[in-house]
């Protein structure tokens, strides 16, 4: 019976690939069949893993043979031996599946080292220092991950001889400190382990092993797969790799590179090398690295080399490398390649480039971008070489950054924006009487609210950076000042904040603008060419249908109307309507909005010139649009607001219970609608593209009565040729989107407000709250908000989907909630089999190139991502 | 080809039974088959109905004759003739559907009335007044429905009559201003339909038919069928029944009667008997009724043959009849009879009674009680017969009636209530802050609140009544006074207030006290017998444990820790204990805390005497425990408020999120529970069932970390055989709840929430409010609280139970919210599968009934009804 293999060297061929090897063994080998120049090594397979944990954790038959084998080849081919006191063969352990998996043991360096074997190495390297500070590390590494030692143990120790030794830094031991060090280090390990620590290089080499498959098994490490859904069965290899070094002498050094810049994207040399050194001297800080430049002079063979291996690498990867090298004595070595982080912008550049090259596809360079990254190009940013200090954080309401002088009324801000000035408005929290304020200010920062606050709804919309709910703030308005963190300021000061982050900083920081390039333009355009699913912008006024367009939207999938109602020349308007006492007093204040709503639409529907417009009647609690109580003007104020109070308003009379219990309103909404539609067709526009849609629908009956007023209304107006739909925000609405489908020409699922009844999550209490503390403590991977809850409220959706189809197979269906600009969400929508998806302007490129990518990954076409 | 037969008397052999002759066809036929006598008549089946709309609403061919012929045999069967005037042939027509339908045509009467008949009938009778009033009524009754003449024209003249008579009942007018009445009537109809009255009493008849078969497709009888899920095809049938008259002189009478006494359910004879007088007299209140017996003497024939009747339609139908006769000319007609509506209390003896004699079995005896009904049992009602002005109306928050002194404060209600006095507390609304008070009160009003205020949600805890969100209350707490719609009060006053009806009434009535007799034992030992569905009480004190177990419940399936919270020496240690600013002081308070939770525990462990036990750990937001901003004592306090105050309290901090923010408190309420059993074991007792509930779960891994805590400390103080579950009321834990059940020992449906979260109906603002609107204007036919909308939370949880099932075939589920004690909920909990239901320990005796009725209705027994 032949006996399975189960290791592999680097240069050996294998078919088993990445499953079989895992993410590292596979790169080490694929480098070492490139010819590119790695140490030599090599990998105990997966199919051990999984005999080893099928056995009841034993090794399988032959196994210790083939390493025992293997490592003598590594000794032949570098000429070392392990233990070897003069120049003593030492390596690394690494575990390494095929999937990167945090949770399991990483990596034991300098395996190989003993007393004599260190001594050895100081003399050969005439670094002892190094020499006993490796040693020092591998017995701590090896305590730790093998044999289970506390590390407090040995870091107490570690800190106990600084103290002693009066210094602060690691770096300021000397080479007999660690010297030291090592002795109560072993003395350590000997008393938690119950014996000395194993001097044999084999011995710990086979423990070590062992470790990395134990590994495996470990509750984190099965919590981590079970999370991620990852197979019990696919196990972790183990590769041994042979330690090089770069501080031998002036032959030797260290660097990294990377194939490109990855801060432009641009072609030519990126990198730092340090001569003499060894990669642990970098991350220390003890010297400082120079341009790659230098290499060529002080080791000109390995800089050449260098160079045509980064070309190769990147030829075959197909993709920009960040490089590791080493050169021991004027021999180079990769010790590892992967794909580069870089910026946006780099992003673009590199796989527009490598396109133009020959090198990838247009479906490649389109998988590339990260969506979520893009949204740092669509909106000014804090330049990343600013230094600064935060003064105080809040809610990342709104994302971009800001700078201007703080004021403390929208009346102020008004003022000063008009006439020029560049403002900030610092408020409790915002009103809508404070819209005229918002719309002047270069961005909002409030003490109060939370995600869904009036602030930051209003900012995102307007794509204007808001920091809300900032604890640090408090504004004593007697005086006229503003405590943040512990700054007291006065209007005027200049503060800059980052709706990005959340941050506050007191004085001036410099901006970077947002730009959509040339790059950005041409992957859109890409994108759009492979994507089935529809994009549209949430939008309520003239101005952002206009950005919407300009970023590519092909219409909008979310018109509120309510914040019309809340201009400054409006509210009292409006609040005269709310107060009525008598349907015909209402409608004698609907008369006068009618035409400031018509207006609206006139304004929408040129901008979109054509493309599909969804409106969405009146949906906030009337209360929302009445002062506090304190504020109210009037016995009759108060009493209205009194009686529209509501223990749980997300919970109550909104949406189409509004339009039900006072259906003028809706009569005067669609009427604006029809009239606008007709006017501006009149004026020679492409005709508008109406759909009307009625919020918070969960029963048949309430879509059925308000589809025949629309109708009703619309048909007097002579409109033609418009939708009538609803959302679907409520779980009933989803169960029951057989009865409703009947009654809409289109279907839009609210995802936020889905999000909030399906979870019992109110966004207002949960956000910094509750919600901020599961995520904190792992009880939830990801804000539902941010990122659609696919397995509970996407459960939800799938039902609603599945069921709204069944009786209308070419339903119209989409979704209009934040969940739209979110990439993991789009994705889920194209899957789901949604036709459209509905988001804030500012996210639609974000959104275009998301819906690619859902529908190349559908065709199986993915990112390739190497290491890992 | 032989022509389909479409007209049958009552007399003829008709195999088409209830769908071919309509529910009052069937009747009629019955009646003449058994003997019994009734008018001669023919019905025109449902086939004919069919035809007619398939033919687009023209007769079908041979119709016409078949009526004739029919007419005919009538004619020859009476001695009399249509339109004779002398004696005339009168007719009544009415439709009639094999389910009772609302918003088709009823009833015309004295069909075949012209000028000549009415003055024959005058004459006949004597009685010239009945004559014309017959035939205005007939004119107007066929104005109406068949030719659709205004209704308000009709009743224009006749009261323009009385004005000008100076008279202002009907019964005060004259035959000959009625025979004036005639005559404005005819000019009314001529006017409207632009022909005269049909004199010819075939014309009259053809067209009353067609009438009925027109009305069969009316909007409101469409719409009517779509929401009782009536098939359009079934069709009505149509009676033509000959008109008998009780006042033809002293041979002559008229009379209802029931086979048993409707009040109480027993034999003997009970009706009543008005001689020479027709059935309008009695309505119209011309003459006082006399007892039946009198009819003995008067009619004595009749009589006995009347006796012999009931017996036989009461053997026939199996069941109590109420019974419409007329004497004519010493001749017997019954007229109708139907399923007699009763008392609670009569159904329950009638009932018993007629198992005994051997009419019905036990399984019909449980189908007959309507559960709803017996909730008049159950609690102290207002006298049926008490007199009284209701001064105003609020929410029926908790059923039963009280009356007592009105005090304003909780203080006041626990000194009188102590010292003997019945009191009403009387408060704007109550907090738990005023428990000491309503433990001593005898029913509570609150001019604040819904349906889950605090108040109404104590006071069916407690079975006690409340009237909540009362409109008409206004309290001057500076004057001492309570304004009650118009009534100013003062401390000390006496009202009577009704929690079943929301009625708020000044003064003393008198009450009805709450029973459960020998037959209620009986039905429901009987349907004990027949349920599967467990039945279990929500209760939480050893008091309603006790009341939950007299009336039969099998365990609690609910027992909500929060009161136990609320208790006036408990307050301040829960309110220490939400101000700890650190763990450690939370600790402390929760240990004073400890021994009271355990005593309350110990003492619901030895009332449920090894039955079991669900503990749903502590749940509402912890911001009910601490008084309002106003009435805070101290700046921490008030603080404290502030950062506990949400936007959306029910999507807030409660349920389980509260036990991962302070796993302290959830470990002492363990630890209490834990000792509790086992200290009532070690008395002695039998071994509690303990169940230990985590309220809102909605992710898999909350449950998970619960579990775990809720194990370790269990275990740790040395309980054995106790259960982990968890309640389902969020719609997301319906869709995940595969993964959830893994987890959990059983899962309870909390109804309640997963209401409000699966229709986002914040209860509290709904009723009275959205709510209340919606059921009016018939948006809603159901108040989704009280009675479970199946078709949207109960397709949830059909989603949950198969979910939860398909991982754990055994689970047991349940149901714990007020739905499990509403019978057409029940129904649905054991169609669904659940293993049991929980509710107040009032509602424990309807829902043993329900369950039994749902068991039946799942073999096919159900109630027969007649008539309709």
């Amino acid at each position: 019976m032949p006996v399975t293999k189960f290791v592999y060297d680097f240069e050996e061929p294998c078919d088993g690939g990445r499953a079989l090897l895992g993410g590292k063994g596979i790169g080490l080998a694929e480098m070492t069949a490139l010819g590119v120049p790695v140490p030599a090594g090599f990998t105990i397979s997966t199919d051990a893993c999984r005999a080893y944990q099928g056995a009841g954790k034993q090794f399988p038959a032959g196994l210790d043979e083939e390493i025992d084998e293997h490592v003598r080849t590594l000794e032949a081919h570098s000429g070392k031996r392990f233990g070897d006191p003069s120049d003593p063969l030492l390596v690394s352990v690494r575990s390494g599946a095929a999937v990167s998996m945090p949770g399991m043991m990483d990596t034991i360096l300098n395996l190989g080292l003993n007393d004599e074997a260190a001594a050895g190495l100081a003399t050969r390297t005439g670094n002892p220092r190094f020499a006993y500070d490796s040693y020092r590390r591998l017995i701590m590494m090896y305590g730790e991950v093998v044999e289970g030692v506390p590390p407090h143990r040995f870091e107490d120790a570690l800190a106990g001889l600084k103290r002693t030794r009066g210094v602060t830094q690691d770096v300021d031991l000397t080479a007999d400190d660690l010297k030291e060090l090592v002795d109560s280090f072993k003395a350590i390990y000997e008393e938690e382990v119950g014996r000395p620590f194993a001097a044999d290089a084999r011995v710990q080499l086979g423990r070590a092993v062992r470790a990395v498959l134990d590994s495996w098994d470990t509750p984190r490490a099965q919590v981590y797969r079970r999370v991620n859904e990852i197979p019990d069965d696919i196990g972790t290899a183990v590769n041994i790799v042979q330690m090089v070094f770069g501080n031998k002498g002036e032959g030797s050094g260290t660097g990294v590179c990377f194939t490109r810049n990855p801060s432009t994207g641009e072609r030519g040399l990126y990198g730092e090398f340090l001569a003499n050194a060894q990669g642990e001297d970098v991350v220390a800080g003890i010297r400082t690295p120079e341009p790659l430049v230098r290499m060529k002079e002080a080791l000109p063979t390995a800089y050449v080399q260098l160079l045509d291996t980064m070309e190769r690498l990147e030829q075959h990867y197909c993709d920009m490398q960040d490089i590791e090298f080493t050169v021991e004595d004027g021999k180079l070595y990769l010790l590892q390649t992967r794909t580069a982080k870089r910026t946006a912008a780099a992003a673009l550049k590199c796989a527009v480039d490598m396109v133009d090259e020959g090198l990838i596809a247009k479906e490649q360079a389109v998988t590339r971008i990260d969506p979520q990254q893009l949204d740092q190009l669509l909106h000014p940013t804090l330049d990343p070489s600013a230094v600064y200090e935060v003064a105080a954080k809040g809610l990342n309401a709104s994302p971009g950054a800001a700078r201007g002088s703080i004021v403390f009324t929208a009346d102020r801000a008004e003022e000063l924006g008009k006439a020029g000035q560049d403002v900030i408005l610092v408020r409790w929290e915002t009103t809508p009487d404070d819209i005229h304020g918002l719309i002047q200010a270069r961005g909002v920062l409030t003490a109060h609210g939370g995600m869904t606050s009036h602030a930051a709804v209003v900012a995102r919309g307007m794509g204007k950076p808001c920091v809300s709910g900032c604890d640090g703030l408090s504004l004593d308005e007697r005086a006229g000042t503003v405590t943040i963190g512990t700054h007291t300021l006065r209007e005027g000061d200049v503060i800059t904040i980052d709706g990005g982050t959340g941050r506050v900083i007191i004085g001036h920081v410099d901006l970077v603008p947002a730009r959509i390039n040339q790059d950005f333009e041409t992957i859109l355009e890409w994108a759009d060419e492979l994507r089935y699913l529809r994009v549209r912008a949430n939008a309520d006024t003239p101005e952002d249908a206009a950005k919407a367009r300009e970023f590519g939207a092909e219409g909008i999938g979310l018109c509120r109307t309510e914040h019309m109602f809340m201009a400054q020349d409006r509210l009292p308007v409006v609040q005269q309507m709310i107060l009525a006492v008598t349907e015909e007093a209402r409608r004698d204040a609907l008369e006068l909005l009618l035409p400031m709503q018509q207006s609206d639409f006139e304004g929408i529907f040129e901008a979109m010139a054509g493309f599909p417009v969804t409106i969405r009647l009146l949906d906030p609690p009337l209360h929302e649009f009445l002062p506090s109580l304190e504020e109210a003007t009037s016995d009759a104020m108060r009493e209205r607001i009194r009686s529209l109070h509501e223990a749980n308003p997300m919970l109550g009379s909104r949406g189409c219970r509004l339009g039900l219990q006072y259906p003028e309103i809706y009569e005067m909404q669609v009427r604006a609608i029809a009239r606008a539609a007709i006017a501006v067709e009149q004026r020679g526009n492409p005709k508008p593209l109406v759909e009307i849609m009625h919020p918070l629908v969960g029963f048949r009956e309430e879509l059925a009565r308000l589809r025949a007023l629309t109708v009703e209304v619309a048909d007097a107006e002579g409109l033609t040729d418009y939708l009538v739909g609803t959302m679907i925000e409520l779980p009933r609405a989803c169960v029951r989107a057989d009865e409703i489908a009947v009654l809409a020409d289109f279907c839009s699922f609210g995802t936020n407000d889905l999000t909030q009844t399906t979870l019992g999550f109110s966004r207002d209490d949960a956000e910094g709250k509750f919600l901020t503390r599961y995520l904190e403590d792992g009880v939830l991977e990801r804000n539902p908000f941010e990122t659609l809850d696919q397995e509970g409220v996407g459960a939800l959706m799938e039902i609603g989907i599945e069921r709204a189809r069944a009786v209308k197979p070419n339903l119209k269906m989409g979704i209009c909630g934040e969940h739209g600009g979110d990439p993991a969400s789009v994705g889920f929508c194209h899957r789901a089999g949604l036709d459209y998806v509905s988001c804030s302007p500012f996210r639609v490129p974000l959104a275009r190139l998301a819906a690619a990518q859902a529908a190349l990954k559908a065709q199986g076409v993915t990112a390739v991502v190497i290491g890992g």
